[in-house]
């Protein structure tokens, strides 16, 4: 298995480290993570330094997120022999690489990133931009080069920050007259971004309308029974809008009978078909789906030792990777070297 | 001497490498170094990282300038067993100090810094500022506050860069609710800047007008036979300007004997001493200081193993320093730890 992945493409993705995961981003991301890690070599990365940039306030909150990401990878199926979860802020290379990439980046062009300015007005931070927030591209940069990544799972909005990414690599490349960095290439998510449970675009757990991957039976019962259908689907006998209906853009995630699902929304467009029967349907699809992820994390909460052991191990997999990328590039760039 | 010297206070200080050092340097920080190691902990830095910051098209300049200022230090006569010389790039803590602090410092902040104001006019950088260069006041913070230096030598324009270590000081405190970090004090050197020969306000290497530590006899003597004298004391028997006069300006740095000094002073005042006179003077003063530092600097070149040996022993003990103020900030903001 190993000789054969030693030659497959470098995946590096991860997460902030700001609490536990949820189901948008098991629709998201980690259900893909699990197939990835047979034909790819996968970097999970803990991303806590970056968690920090919008959580100067709370530095505690981004190290316990640490602890749940990490037990949620686990719990989905993500497999520590196949791949390496690391811990960002353990990996000294990354801020050393951030620092010296800095210098070959203006501060008009990280100003210029789009998704910089939009994280900036979702932020509300305007002047007040704290410097790190600024700075994170050349981090995310650090990151992905560091790892030598040929992919990068990204959300279509990300793909600025992989395009910036590049233009480091490639000013990196043309200062040391040679290819010491590679370029990444986004690998956008098949299926699209799971709405919250009211309808929003963005599940997310601090607007309150996400289910969380250790939610309880009785929580994932009362989410979807919450859910937001079709306003104007008063009776059973009414007719039900299918498009916009939060009920089944999840059953379009979760229920793999889909010649069952099409004939579901037939009806329901029609009209005959109540709100509670597909809202039945759509929890049993998860409390199947949630359940052994709920109880494997419970019994990996209950052996931290275990979970501590696997960050250490990929983490020093990490070090080792991206402490022989720095000094490439230290070398390549004629920098100082004992 | 080392008993004495651990409740000494803690000095940091160092040159960016971007090539040797010259008399300006001498009279404005070395000489002082040579002093004050006696009596306190003193940690140079060689700040090949920091000289990136505007030196990014040239890199290996930088790494050069590491044995060359390391040469000129060990020249002048610090002494390695009594001030620890290191390489800052290779002090990993120090980038890691520097990503961190960047969280807590805003955008708006950073461009209002006077000294890094006056660098980006100087450097014409405008809106093409290099990142890295924007960052720097809080790489210096995490240069000072890895050593939990008390003592900064820096010159009186450089007074805004310890304000704003000391505003970052302050604010991690804060958020650790302990004072995790020491606030530093500007230590403003006895002598003032020496002009460059041309009478310029700045000795510079890149202007053409320093006297290098490591310069010949001849050069030496050239320098002084072209210095910026009194334009109009035209014949001996000419009164003669000793204001603005850089010979006079050097003898006042380099000629102890006041009272001939004055003597001098007075005559060329008056008219009927010859320019000659004193820079004869002058040269001899210099042949006497710069002749050891050139040959103990010669006998180094020709050590590169025992002067990389220096580097590489300072470096482990910076390393240690700096690695332990890192682990302590950690800890107390509560940030990830294993």
């Amino acid at each position: 298995m190993l000789d054969q992945k030693s030659t497959s493409k470098i995946i590096l993705t991860g997460d902030r480290t700001t609490g536990p995961l949820h189901l948008g981003h098991y629709v998201g991301s980690l259900k893909n993570r699990v197939q990835l890690q047979y034909t790819h070599r996968q970097f999970l990365l803990l991303a806590d330094a970056q968690a920090l940039t919008d959580n100067a306030e709370d530095p505690a909150k981004t190290a316990r997120g640490v602890f749940e990401v990490a037990l949620d990878y686990l719990a989905v199926g993500i497999d520590p022999k196949l791949t390496t979860i690391c811990v960002q802020s353990c990996l000294a290379a990354l801020p050393e690489l951030t620092m010296l990439y800095l210098n070959y980046v203006t501060v008009a062009r990280l100003e210029r990133n789009p998704t910089v300015k939009e994280e900036i007005r979702l932020r509300g931070f305007e002047r007040d931009i704290p410097a790190g927030f600024l700075c994170y591209p050349a981090a995310q940069a650090a990151d992905i080069t560091a790892f030598k990544a040929d992919l990068v799972p990204v959300g279509a909005d990300q793909a600025p920050m992989i395009e910036q990414t590049n233009e480091i690599v490639r000013r990196i490349n043309r200062q040391a007259n040679r290819d010491v960095l590679v370029e990444a290439r986004a690998l956008i998510p098949p299926v699209g971004r799971l709405p919250g449970v009211d309808g929003k675009a963005k599940m997310s757990k601090s607007q309150g309308n996400a289910i969380a991957l250790s939610a309880t039976a009785d929580e994932i019962r009362a989410a979807v029974h919450s859910m937001y259908t079709d306003p104007n689907h008063l009776r059973v006998s009414d007719p039900g809008e299918v498009e916009g209906n939060v009920v089944f853009t999840y059953l379009d995630a979760f229920d793999d009978d889909k010649t069952e699902l099409e004939e579901l929304k037939t009806r329901y467009q029609r009209g005959g078909l109540g709100d509670m029967v597909i809202k039945r349907r759509l929890e049993e699809k998860l409390q199947v789906l949630l359940t052994p992820i709920r109880e494997r994390r419970k019994q990996l909460t209950e052996d931290r030792a275990y979970v501590l052991e696997v960050l250490r191990t990929g983490t020093e997999v990490a070090n080792s990777v991206t402490q022989a990328t720095l000094e490439e590039v230290k070398a390549a760039l004629g920098l100082f070297r004992f």
